[in-house]
Parts: structure tokens; sequence; C-alpha cells
């Protein structure tokens, strides 16, 4: 899809839609909303507008298909994958007012939510109300869950109880044709046709706008065990998380950090609780929950047993919920301090839990081969590594062009292991064209096919998850 | 899709690609490939194949295509909604071949597995390891994995632990074009692309053959405990359910037994337990598992303080693993007792559980209204209810032009109460033209094109799920 120039005459018809107020066609609007949390990119929309109901949006994009006119969704723009840019200019479409918890359903345990409702808000109105909430991803205090819902967004609970897609019950959306439905049923339970609630979570804004959410909830839990876990090797911290499994624990979470992910978090967040022994290369932080305290002593001592059979110092219990926040603080700041420190790319790899020693030994050898430095953590229970690429010293030349072919090895590895290109990020603008290393051209022939079926023009979100040649079908 | 001679020339073709001792035309085979578990259809296949892998199966479906020749595929012949039935006759291709696990991979907690093990067989298999594999159709005994990831089934401990599509991670297909792809990858995490798998998982074998599966398992449970309560009121049990839930306990089941499914049960089943008390009108039967007994007997305690709060009788505890089985049994046997006691038509109705009570009140009304008696059991934790719609004296008449009326009543308050037409049975043959009551024609034509998209000539399992009008896009 090209870029469009928007007319005053659009403009116009925009503002009749969602009332003057809610257009911007102003520069620090359109550079506000032109960037996300995706490396140093910026893609502002030539107009934004900011819709409050089903409706507005069907307006817009059957004047956007009119007028062929690309429309990028913008949620709370913390996207790691660029899902959220307007690469093509057009309309930028802020989901920012659709901002309710429309109903939280004790007797039912679900929740009817807006997209624009931060994650964490979630979280925290239905807990008032002694219900379970768990996909946890780090930007949760900023994060809308529209767009968890978009990217199958998973952190650190996924490992126990799922990601996004394994909560949303029912969908409404506006299709990028303009018509309002429902995907399926308020139920647990569903085998009425094929399934467009799920063909939608995942599908990074390109096949519709989410409207509304109905999501399953848990009941509470009231305890947990925290325990950080010192390893003299990563490679052997990687190989502990599988043995955790296999000694039938099923921790809550279940993450991996590098040394430098721990260490640039501690620089990065003021109150550091701890310091790091010379000779610690990784650490393991595991969380166990539940209702019943002496059953989460019990496993925390399955997992010590297990643990301790590796090189280790001294485990680390946070005794106090100050002390399981600070570490969580830290573990969530990992991002972000890594950001500060450096351009960086950062690479969303997930395999099979087991494959990852072999992962992260690749990871290693590739970056000695091609001269990047990376600084990798992530949610090892899932076996989802992220894989953050630091720029440091290397040449704009470098960055552009070589470190690319490295990506692509990684890929490669990843996909040998039985794994995948993006495990919670999404493909969006930034992996787009490594997605020939996962798919062949009839998976991706498939692929395109849906999209031209939601959307015959092309206009909703172009550019983002298939690669730019897809090639002839075999 | 209209009926197809197969000409001699098929046959022989048929006969090179799987070999003349798989290739049956005879009556006897044809007639006894033409039933499943649904009513008492009979649609046999002009001819049945029995390939043994995915380049048999594309060669099947590519010569299928050139001819225009309807393809069913056919599984353990289990199925409540007819989705194997060979409707327009043409190629029944029978999985049974496919009959292998492949590997337990104990180091990720996976298998993978071919369509046509039987789902009990995969239970103990990997429980033998230690594993566990929760999805447990009552047809487990008989049923074939691949026919529960065709039909999304579910079972008795979708309540805690989910239903197949849940456990299924990644999909070796061939599709109707015959083209042999994979849907994913390995993990539990996935971000990459649109959800094929999801996708395919509960499309009933009308968007592709199912030839491997690869599923995520659990940790094994040591422990279970449970309870059958009788209740004096059957909407009461109905209304226990949700209440066992907000007290915080999510068991592993939570069966609802009207009095006549339990009773046709016990005469069905030889070695029966218990008799049932005169002014009983329902039973919950209840389970809680785990690692750890004592967390059991308090939550039993949870479940036992709520149910107490109704009218009922004593509560019975299963304290044997025979007695446990032994109710069990009964729970399974439902389905096959009504079956031996007259023609019926099964709904396999599900709505938000809270709604329980309004569904079971309507559908008395319903059977009231239009003269016919009705036994219902089933997944109550979930709000699936199986409506066993009975012939008993009803003239022929009656049953095919007023029950039809009368079933078209129950989903429309299926859907007023924000369920849906199938819990785990699927639509296939039999729900197909209630469709509408669930979808408009937006919805409709979408899953048309997807149809149409995967299986471009219509061939494969023709005239299942969507229904034969769809109407004129709105």
């Amino acid at each position: 899809m090209t870029t469009v120039n928007i007319t005053a005459a659009v403009i116009a018809d925009l503002e009749n839609i969602v009332g003057q107020s809610f257009v911007f066609a102003d520069e620090a609007t359109r550079i506000a909303y032109g960037r996300d949390e995706t490396e140093d990119f910026s893609f502002p929309p030539a107009v934004l507008v900011k819709p409050s109901n089903p409706k507005e949006i069907s307006d817009i994009l059957q004047l956007a298909n009119r007028h062929r006119i690309p429309v990028t969704p913008i949620g709370a723009r913390t996207g790691l994958s660029g899902g959220a840019l307007s690469i093509h200019q057009g309309i930028g479409l802020s989901m920012e007012r659709f901002n309710t918890i429309i109903e939280i359903d004790e007797k039912n345990l679900q929740v009817t939510v807006e997209p624009g409702v931060i994650t964490q808000t979630l979280q925290e109105a239905v807990l008032d109300k002694n219900l379970f909430y768990p996909p946890d991803p780090s930007s949760r205090g900023s994060c809308f869950i529209g767009g968890n819902v978009a990217e199958n967004a998973g952190g650190a609970r996924a490992v126990k109880y799922g990601v996004t897609k394994d909560y949303v019950l029912n969908l409404e959306m506006v299709l990028p044709t303009g018509e309002i439905i429902w995907t399926g049923a308020n139920t647990l339970k569903n085998a009425t046709g094929y399934n467009l609630t799920q063909l939608m979570v995942g599908s990074e804004g390109t096949l519709g706008i989410i409207t509304k959410i109905v999501m399953k909830l848990l009941p509470k839990n009231t305890h947990t065990i925290l325990m950080l876990v010192p390893f003299h090797n990563a490679s052997a911290a990687c190989e502990a998380v599988s043995e955790i499994f296999r000694a039938g624990v099923v921790p809550s979470a279940l993450e991996f950090m590098e040394r430098d992910a721990l260490e640039w978090a501690l620089r990065y967040v003021d109150d550091s609780p701890m310091p790091i022994g010379d000779h610690i290369q990784a650490h393991l932080l595991i969380e166990v929950d539940g209702n019943y305290p002496e059953v989460l002593f019990a496993e925390a001592e399955k997992i010590s047993a297990v643990v301790e059979k590796f090189d280790i110092d001294e485990i680390l219990f946070a005794d106090t919920e100050d002390q399981k926040n600070a570490l969580w603080k830290l573990r969530r700041a990992a991002a972000e301090a890594v950001k500060s420190n450096s351009v960086y790319k950062e690479e969303d790899t997930v395999v099979p839990r087991y494959e990852l020693p072999k992962l992260l030994q690749g990871i290693k050898a590739i970056g000695l081969k091609y001269g990047f430095k990376s600084v990798c953590y992530g949610h090892a229970g899932d076996g989802n590594l992220h894989v953050n690429i630091i720029k440091g010293d290397l040449t704009d030349a470098e960055w552009t062009t070589e470190i690319p072919k490295g990506i692509r090895e990684i890929f490669e590895l990843t996909v040998s292991l039985k794994g995948t290109l993006s495990g919670e990020h999404g493909i969006g603008l930034v992996q787009k064209n490594y997605m020939d290393i996962a798919f062949n051209t009839t998976q991706l022939h498939l692929m395109k096919g849906i999209k031209d079926l939601f959307d015959p023009n092309g206009i909703l979100n172009p550019g983002k998850v298939l690669p730019d040649n897809i090639g002839q079908q075999s």
C-alpha cells in the first residue's frame, strides 16, 4: 500500500464522525503517536483520531475504504514489534477512549472490558472482587488490554496460567470493511463454527479492531513464595528449568536473567536490594502460588532440591511483600534498563523449554561471529528468551546491514530447535521479513488469503505481520 | 456439492495410492463406515480408503480435486453431530492406520501423536511416564484423539484444565488442495502470524486433514476426592454450581445429572453401586484433584459447606478407587443408556454457568410446549448441558417436523443467555441449520470465506458446519 495524502475533505469527514476535538493533525500529536517501544522508530500518522465507540470506528473504516487510506490502530504504544507504527502514514486510530471496565461478572467469573483499559488497572479491579486475571506482561502498568489481545501477550505467569489467548472468550470487533460483529460466545467451551476469536487474538490489528473483550477469570490465590537462585553458569540455569517441571512442580513464574540483565536493572532501579556475587552468571526467579502455605513450602523445597544439584550460590527467599515487589520490579525493569543503556534490537525467541541451553549458547556464538553483545532474559519456564542485541560501538552500517544477518541466524537456530520467531511480542514491522524462516509459501499464502478475506482493500495496519514478498506458491 | 459416481478408474487410482488392500467398495464396509453415534443416521461412502501417511492423503485429495469428488474424513465414528458421515457419498477416508504415539517428550512435557490413537490409550501412555493429558471425553475408551481435535472435545475435566484446544501446540495437516503443512511451532507461547493451529482445532474436518498432533502435557496429580451430592431440586443443583466457584474452589470435575440420566445409567450398567432416593431430582458429581490430600480435604469441606445450604440428601464420598471408577462409569454411560432406551436427538447447549438454572427450566418448558421428554446431564462447571430429546411415543411426523421447532427454541434460549449451540460436540450435520441463531450473515460469510480459501473446490467434508443457505451479506 502506498502512502496517501489526507485531504481537507477527509479531515472534515473524520471530524464529523468523532467530533472536531478528537481529530489531531498537529505535529506534536502526530509525532507522539508515531512511536512505540520498538527500537528508536518514528512513523507518525498523517492524522490521529480518537473514536469512542464501535460505530465511529465503523464509519472511519468505511471512509478509509472509500479513499483507500491506511488505518493503523494504536493502543498504549508499549509494543515491541512496531505493530502500532503508522508506517504508511494515513489515519492513526487511538483506542485510548475505550477505557471502561464494563462488567465484572462475579457470578460467572468473567469480565467484559474495553480495549483501552490498562492491564494492571484490570488486574487490580478484579482482585478487589477476589478474582484473578493471570496474564502479566512486564509493561502491565502502562500497556492496554486490547494490545495484549492483539499481540497475544504473555508475561511471567504464563508458565502456569497460560497467555492472553487462554482467557479471551469472546470479542466485539469492527471488521476492516466496517461491520461490527462478535466472534463467539461468553462460554468456557465452544465448538460452534470456526474459531474467529482465536484467529483474532494475536492478529496484531490487521484483521479488525477490537472494541470489547470478554475474558474468563479465576478465583484469586492468597499466597506466593518467591525465590531468587544465583547460578555460576548461565547454561546450567537454563538446564535447571526443565528439571523443575520433571520434578512435578509447575511454578507460577520461572524467569531467567543473565548477569548483565540483572546488573543493568539494579543500576536502573534506585532501591537495589542486593549485590551480585562476582562469579554469578545468571539468576532464576521462581515463584509458586496457591492458597495453602504448607503446599507452597513443599513445592519450594522440591525446587530447592532440584537447583541445588547445580553449581549455585545461596538461594534468596523473599520473605516480605516489599522484598517480593522489589524483585519483581527489577525483573520488570530489565527491558527499560537495557533500552536506557544503548540503542538495541529485541528478539522474542521461543523454543521448547529443554532446548533453552542450546538456544542461549547458539545466540552467544552468533554474537561472537557478528561482533554483537546480547543481553538475554525472559520467561524460561515457557522457553521464551528475550534477546537484546546491543548497538554499543557498532557503526550504523554494521547495525543496519550485518546485524540483521546475525538475527536471521538466531531465528534459523530457533526454528531448528522446533521453536519460532515470537513468543509474546508479535511480528509487527520488525520481524516480518524473517517470517520465511518459520513458514513456507503455502503457509504464508494461507495467512495472506485470510488477510485479504477480512480486509479486501488492505487498508488496516498494512505492512505488518506478513513479509513484503511472499513469493510464488509452491 | 452433488453426489459424484466413483468410476472404476478412480478406484484404480485409489488402489495405486494406498494399495489394493486398503480400498473397500463392499457394502458391509461402506455401511459400517457410514455411521457414527449421531441418532440413527446411515450415510455410507461410495468407497472407503485407509491411507497410512500424509503423502497418500495428499495424493487422494489431489485426485478428489481433479474429479470434484467429496472426501469425508472418518475417525472412530463416535461423533455426536454427524461430522464423519459421508452425506454426499464420495470417498470415505478412515484415519485408523494413523495409530502411533510418535514421541512422549518427557523433557519438554509434550507428546507427538497420530490422530488415530484412542484418547484413553494416549492418556494411559503418558500416565506411565507420570504425565497427565487432562481432556477426558466420555467416549475416551473408543474415540480418536484426532476426532477430539477436529471437534474441540471437552469432557469432565475441562472445568479445571480446559478443552482439547488448550493442549494443541502444533498440527501437521494436509490441506484440501494437497499441500502438507505444519500450523505452528512446538512452543507453549506463540505470537508468530495468524493462529492457524487454533483455526484448525474445532473445524470438524472441513479445512484439512490432521496427520500429526503436538500437545502439551502436565505433571500428573496423585490424589483425587470424588463426591456425589443428591439434590431434591434440579434447579438448585444448577444454582450450587456457580456458588462453588464463588467459594474460591476450582473442582477438577463438576458434573450434573438429572434423575432420569442417573437412573437410566444405573439400569444400563450392571454393577450398580447404589439406589436413588424417591425425592431426589438431580445429582452433582464433584471431583477435586492435586498432590496434597490435606488440601483436597479442605476443598471438599468448602464444597460441602456450599451444597449443604441447599436441600440435599447425604453426600456420598467415594472412598476407594473402585467406588470412584463405578461412579465415573455411571456418568460416562449416561449417553449410551439414553441411546439404548429410545431414538433421541442430543443437543450440546452451553451457557455461562450461572445461567444453567434458567436454561434447564427453559428446556423443560419448551418440552411441555412441544410434547417431548428430555433427559439432561453434562459438564455443569462449564455451563455445558447435554439435552437428550427422547422420541418415545412421538410419531415420525412429529419427530421430523415439530421437534426441530422446539430445538430451535432451545438454541434461541441458549444464545439469549449469552451461550451458544455446541460446547464440545461440534455442529457437523445436525446443528448446521441452526447456525443462523448464533451468527449473522456477516459472520457466516467470513466462515464461508475461510472454507473457500482452504478448499476452493469444496471437496472436503462438504455439507458440514456451515448452513445450507447463508443468505445475502447484510
